[in-house]
């Protein structure tokens, strides 16, 4: 089947899904069912069902989900049975708050190297890593083999470190910026934009 | 026109409008195409056309669009026009940057309350704010008029700032938090999960 049809929503779900179980599982919980699992991740059974369905046959008739198998099938499917190598750009509030951040929710996120412009900050530690200068960052991108570059500089920062980032070989980028970004049709991107959230809330409470 | 029916896709672009016209009026710029509007923020002007339409007739044939009118009138529709007061919980890291921060687009957005749970947190400065205890939140939130929640807890702590937000009369709620939420259905919320933005890049990394 061509898993690049399967819609970015489909796909958020099943990290929704992937959280849950991870959590039942540390409870040494063996199966759930679709009613529970649904009514957690605020979806209904249908749609779960829908969803697993692009990957195969994985609910028991009767009862439910193996919470072991079906954690272990999502994280593979989410590649998420792999350790991710990350580097971050742009070591400010944001930027120290990421590196810093120790709520992730399974051990495959780690962030290698930490990257800034600002003299001031770079040699200096912050979370477990000392921040390099951005002028080294293509080759420090290669050596380190980082594989997901994080964004977390000023605007007017963004595209210069997005291509650092691509000519050190990264195909996935993480944004926290507020502008758009070039990147080859190779490369994916993905955009934490917080104020455009809070525009959408303003809107529905003007609106209603 | 029931603007309820507008999809939230449609409203994100919109901010996505208002921010490019926003740089623009600030260089003094009269005039945008709308091939040029629709290159900065990443669709075609057919989109730009088919957004607008929910709410009118904007464009002039030949011309474009007017950056000032088209601005004003964005901000009016979004409800940027006017000042919205935040309030935030959890002044861990994350709460802290989002404090400092100081990227907001437009003068609308003030933090005027942070809360935590912690001692050793309150009454420490942070931004502009002196942080607050949460078992006042409840009486702080009405007295301040505080429209807007943001939660930057930990998971735990998520629902019972959530709730005590809303008991405050708070009818939009920003969740950092990664777990479901449960408001009632008059109220508003938006959550910015980077989490999961990192599972679709991983995703997309491990499928091609």
């Amino acid at each position: 089947m061509k898993q690049t049809k399967i819609p970015a929503v489909t796909i958020n779900r099943l990290s929704f899904y992937a959280r849950y179980l991870f959590l039942l599982n540390l409870k040494d919980v063996n199966v759930v069912s679709s009613t529970q699992l649904a009514r957690a991740c605020g979806v209904n059974s249908a749609q779960i069902r829908k969803d697993l369905a692009y990957f195969g046959q994985f609910g028991v008739r009767g009862i439910g989900y193996y919470v072991k198998d079906l954690l272990a099938e999502l994280q593979r499917i989410l590649g998420l049975n792999k350790k991710w190598r990350l580097g971050l750009v742009g070591v400010g509030n944001l930027g120290a708050a990421l590196l810093r951040h120790t709520h992730i929710h399974h051990p495959g996120y780690t962030f290698v190297n930490a990257f800034d412009h600002d003299p001031k900050r770079i040699g200096v530690q912050v979370g477990n890593l000392i921040v390099d200068p951005v002028d080294e960052m293509e080759e420090t991108v290669k050596t380190a083999g980082i594989q997901i570059g994080v964004i977390a500089t000023r605007n007017k920062m963004a595209q210069q470190s997005v291509d650092r980032f691509i000519k050190g070989g990264v195909r996935g980028i993480l944004s926290f910026a507020t502008v758009q970004l070039q990147i080859p049709p190779d490369v994916h991107i993905e955009h934490v934009d917080f104020i455009l959230k809070l525009d959408a809330l303003c809107y529905r409470l003007t609106a209603n």
